[in-house]
Parts: structure tokens; C-alpha cells; sequence
């Protein structure tokens, strides 16, 4: 399978999880129109009060990689830098299953 | 949201995550008529060539713990635990997103 998956560990400064949690939630009703992204889920984690995991699959690298140029996702990546303290990815890959 | 989500993170016995990975699609295949399973998704890392990482998300922690007792589920985990070193969850608080 050649879909692009990871989990995006985002840790929030302190007291900035919320505002980093919203502009997340915004990143993934705009990905609503964008059929490339597969899966684009936003959670909070139970065991860590100040991170925020994106579940991400998009239908390649390449379209994964784009977005990443698009004006609204670099206007969200400004909002959200000052907010956050660290970022960690899991890339995987993605052989299958229920769901997509 | 009342979603059950989590990444569980499977690391395989030396030279038996393919096997593993079999049980864990099998088991996602028979998840397709499960209604309450919204999302089952295999993946390998790229970093750790013996895990086996699941996303998963159930229609409420009660469906998920049900699902647990099913027969072919206990098979499964039956089948499994001899093949595996060490399991770690990551439990979810599903805010939302794209893709459910």
C-alpha cells in the first residue's frame, strides 16, 4: 500500500493545548474537500494532559507533501508554531484493515 | 465523543511479526461486519522493524470490550500471544476530524 500514514504527537506549551487543539480541528475540516487525505483525526491523549496525536493517512507521500505548501496549511503552521513545545511522528506503513 | 480510540502498538518476538501481522489482518478482515468497529487499521514501523502498530476506534468502550469476548477474537488473541514480546497502548480521547 503507497498511502502515506502516521501518528503526530504535538506537545503543547503550557496552557496552549486547547488554542493548538482548535487549530487542528480547523486543519481537519478543511481537509474535508481535500480527497487525498484519507484519515486526519485529532486526539487528545489520556495518559498526557498537553499533547494532541493527529491519526493521518493521505493517498500518497507526494500529496502529503503538497499540502504542506498549501497557503491554508502554511498559515496554520504559523498560528500553531508559538504553541507548541515538541513534535514527534510515528511514520508507518500502512498495509490495510477496516476503515478506508 | 464517546469513541473508543487507541494506537496499540504490538512488538513481535524476534522473526514473528509476519505472523503476527497475519493474525492482526485476519482480524481486522473480520471486522468489516462489525459495525461498532469504525476503524482497524494495520501498520508496520518503520522505525521498529518488530512492531506492529494498530489504530483503532470502536462506537464506545463498551462495544470494544465486547468485542473482546467473541470467540473468534479470544482464537485470535490465543493464536497471537505466543508471538509477542510486549504490548503497549496508547488510549485516545477522540475529539474528531476527517475520515469517521
Amino acid at each position: 500500500m503507497d498511502k502515506y500514514a502516521a501518528y503526530v504527537k504535538f506537545t503543547a506549551k503550557a496552557g496552549e493545548r486547547d488554542k493548538l487543539t482548535n487549530i487542528l480541528m480547523e486543519a481537519a475540516n478543511a481537509a474535508q474537500t481535500v480527497k487525498e487525505c484519507e484519515l486526519y483525526l485529532i486526539n487528545l491523549s489520556e495518559k498526557e494532559p498537553d499533547a494532541v496525536w493527529v491519526t493521518e493517512v493521505w493517498s500518497s507521500a507526494d500529496a502529503h507533501k503538497a499540502s504542506l505548501d498549501q497557503p491554508e496549511t502554511r498559515d496554520s503552521i504559523a498560528r500553531a508554531m508559538p504553541l507548541i513545545a515538541g513534535v514527534e511522528a510515528i511514520p508507518l506503513n500502512l498495509l490495510g484493515g477496516k476503515g478506508l
